[in-house]
């Protein structure tokens, strides 16, 4: 089983976010097993209909939930540094149970998924669009593994 | 004159990131006149040698900021909400004078860079590579825009 999981709705459309989302995962993975689940996403509804998309997104989101220790990405939810990430990441390492980041789609995560959290795990203050934030995301999860292992990265 | 100018040292080597930096250059430039200055970097230093990248950068940033607002991008600058950059924006596009942010490079901006800074700007707690934050500055000046104007822009 992997240690790392993460999971959000359906498969990144901007094609250079897309590129970017695999080569920090494939970074990630020279360090950590990780698995990327790009669950069923809610299609033919407007986005006016944001509840019914996040209901529907939250099915197949909580499919993919077992024992894991959940962080849900949220935009109230706790900032860190990515030095506390790393050590926040370090001592869920230690423990039997893998971590799953959990990011929304379009219309964000609904309040059943959120409820469910372990962490609710703010990127910034700023808004930043649901694609961009998986690619921010992923970058933060692979410092924070090379902070870790005491490693150079790249500022 | 444009009323927007982003400065940097160099040109952003991955090639995604400047894809994405291209996509929301131009989006931005929809709605404002922008011109983005890749000014000069050091070149042949070691990483080591960070302050003297710094200050030789320094030289080449300095000549592209005139009478403009200078926004230095800074990890312990002030953090601000989508919504406060979209206000800060609009306030600033009523003065005469244009607004230059500046993102220093691999190995930060110099001292005297900051010094001249009428604001310092942080994107968040969390470091981000020089290059990731080329990308997340422009999709938040894009967003800014699309707040004052008032249109709808993905989440």
């Amino acid at each position: 089983m992997e240690r790392l999981k993460i999971i959000w709705p359906g498969k990144t459309k901007n094609k250079d976010l897309r590129a970017l989302q695999e080569f920090y995962l494939a970074k990630i993975r020279r360090l950590e097993s990780c698995r990327l689940i790009e669950a069923k996403e809610a299609k033919g509804l407007k986005d006016r209909d944001a509840e019914k998309i996040k209901d529907r997104e939250a099915v197949h989101l909580e499919k993919h939930l077992q024992d894991d220790y959940i962080v849900c990405l949220f935009d109230k939810g706790r900032e860190m540094s990515s030095g506390e990430l790393a050590r926040f990441l370090e001592k869920r390492m230690c423990s039997s149970r893998g971590v799953a980041f959990v990011v929304g789609g379009f219309a964000g995560l609904s309040e059943r998924v959120l409820k469910q959290a372990n962490l609710l795990l703010s990127l910034s203050q700023m808004t930043f669009s649901h694609e961009l934030c998986r690619v921010v995301l992923l970058e933060q999860i692979y410092r924070a593994l090379t902070i870790q292992k005491g490693r150079q990265y790249a500022k």
